[in-house]
């Protein structure tokens, strides 16, 4: 670490660190002296103490709901799942219906309730505590649940996945002549992964009658309709096994796609509605595997990998066309 | 969630579901009046001012260090970063030298610095409140620095990376075919990391006169020498392109592995000393494009994407051998 910032510092840079501190996000509730329902997003939660059971969090001194905590007697904290970020954002925001259209369960003293979160704390007012421009509010918990969602993290500013790491147990394991792989070499799970999630749509593409490389022309042109046999070897040409044209002519003596010459110009290979209803039905197959890896593997881990991987994806890219990007307009 | 729990609970729920708000591991340090240095983990930090710039974290009174801190008019927190696992379990278990070894840098009143965080406060005990069974030590920072190092996470008992979620600027882009894949199916992910990531070490292999079939039967020969050609099509089979036998015939007219029987059962491939070299300069190159790869990505989310990776390549297992397992011995 570099030689330290001297006080009298900006507060920009004195909040950017305080950012370096990983938290979970949690709305805090409560209900106005009138009943209404009020909240706000707050990261400065933390666990206190056990016995009693008491956890703290911090109010701006400015902030417009202050009157009606410092007043309330209970107030409920959300531990937020990590997939509630557009409900973080809500509750971040200065916005006056910030529970409209929102299912509640009705707590201690009526305290509204937001669902679908990985804990919830309901307390009864215990300490408040100056803390600078901000309140320090202590509350006893007086009731609390939990479900087994991943939560939501933010850290830097942005929101963020808590990935757990690997048990000392499971450190990965070296080759028995040193230099080559341990079990933990990137480029080996990439493979290994890729190809035990390939190896389960074999079953589907076999019984479809047709090659990998045949599925891989089929899947890319159901994103990009109408490339040429130029724009898919430049997209996918790295993917194939064998020779292009050869998957391109099969596919074509199959009935599942037809050669449409465009302004005199390299012809573009386009479905067939045949070609289209093979290509859907391998694509949900494929998903419906997506799906139960998904299920098994909890959303946030998911969203995680995938993540990773797209970045992976760009900063790997030896300059592939974009797939997604604009397609030529051919339909 | 479920119907909530009542209160007289059981002190294991009620620090399980707390458990559930992620945060980060701090380790707080100061000097006992001696002049020893003192310091324990803390994940009970949380910021609570910034003008005047406050933090907070809570002591158990039962702490042996707690006469220390209630008596200490400065101490330093400092933010882990991921690979700090080991000092955080160091700060966190009851040894007598907790400082054995560390190089510290010295702070405001010789307060003792740890090196390689994410952040470091040093504060000026501003208030201590009570808080039930524990302390809530609220302190002004009076100096601080950073890196750029991402954070060490502490989730339901265990340690996690924060793995940042993708602007929403990023969501994936949808095909124009309904019913295909979005750019964000795991199987295109995983197949277009993979393959950029080969791709790269294409070069090589091709430098080398040999063919990727060949490239695989290597690498795993030097993970375990003196596989039959059954268990090397029970392991990479699979990976393969072409026929294992075609690959074993050509590295064998090479000169790269020989034939070995032994108890008169099938042949094991045993690398010869210029297969080992030819392998082990592959590897070389491999492990080089994979530092670089590291560097670009950071420690936490390699680390991160390796984890997730080892998880799904467990989940999606379908019974392949244990590479790094028990190998036959031949040498």
């Amino acid at each position: 670490m570099n030689a330290s910032t001297k006080p009298g510092f900006d507060p920009r840079e004195f909040r950017s660190a305080l950012g370096a501190f990983a938290t979970g996000v949690t709305v805090v509730t409560t209900r106005s002296e009138s009943g209404e329902p009020v909240g706000l997003t707050a990261n400065s939660f933390n666990s206190v103490s056990l016995d009693p059971p008491l956890v703290l969090w911090s109010l701006a001194r400015n902030a417009r709901s202050l009157p009606v905590f410092t007043g309330a007697s209970h107030w409920a904290v959300h531990i937020l799942a990590a997939d509630q970020d557009a409900l973080s954002n809500r509750f971040a925001s200065r916005g006056e219906d910030k529970f409209a259209g929102l299912e509640l369960d009705a707590g201690t003293g009526n305290l509204p309730l937001l669902r679908g979160c990985a804990a919830r704390f309901q307390c009864r007012t215990a300490f408040q505590y100056e803390g600078g421009d901000h309140i320090i509010f202590v509350g006893e918990v007086v009731e609390f649940d939990r479900s087994e969602l991943q939560p939501l993290v933010f850290h830097g500013g942005r929101y963020a996945f808590a990935t757990q790491k690997l048990p000392q147990t499971a450190a990965p394991r070296e080759p028995a002549l040193s230099g080559s792989f341990s079990e933990d070499f990137l480029g080996y799970l990439l493979g290994r992964a890729h190809f035990q999630f390939y190896r389960r749509l074999r079953g589907s593409i076999t019984a479809a009658g047709i090659s990998d490389d045949q599925h891989f022309v089929l899947a890319t042109l159901t994103v990009t309709n109408g490339l040429s046999a130029q724009q898919l070897g430049a997209n996918i040409g790295f993917f194939l096994e064998g020779d292009l044209r050869v998957a391109l002519d099969g596919l074509a003596a199959r009935g599942f796609l037809t050669p449409v010459a465009i302004d005199g110009g390299e012809p573009r290979n386009c479905l067939t509605p045949a070609g289209r209803d093979c290509a859907l039905r391998l694509i949900a197959a494929a998903k419906a595997f997506e799906s139960q890896v998904v299920d098994r593997f909890g959303y946030a881990d998911s969203a995680a990998l995938r993540t990773l991987l797209r970045r992976l994806v760009t900063l790997t890219d030896p300059g592939l066309p974009d797939m997604w990007g604009s397609p030529p307009s051919v339909d």
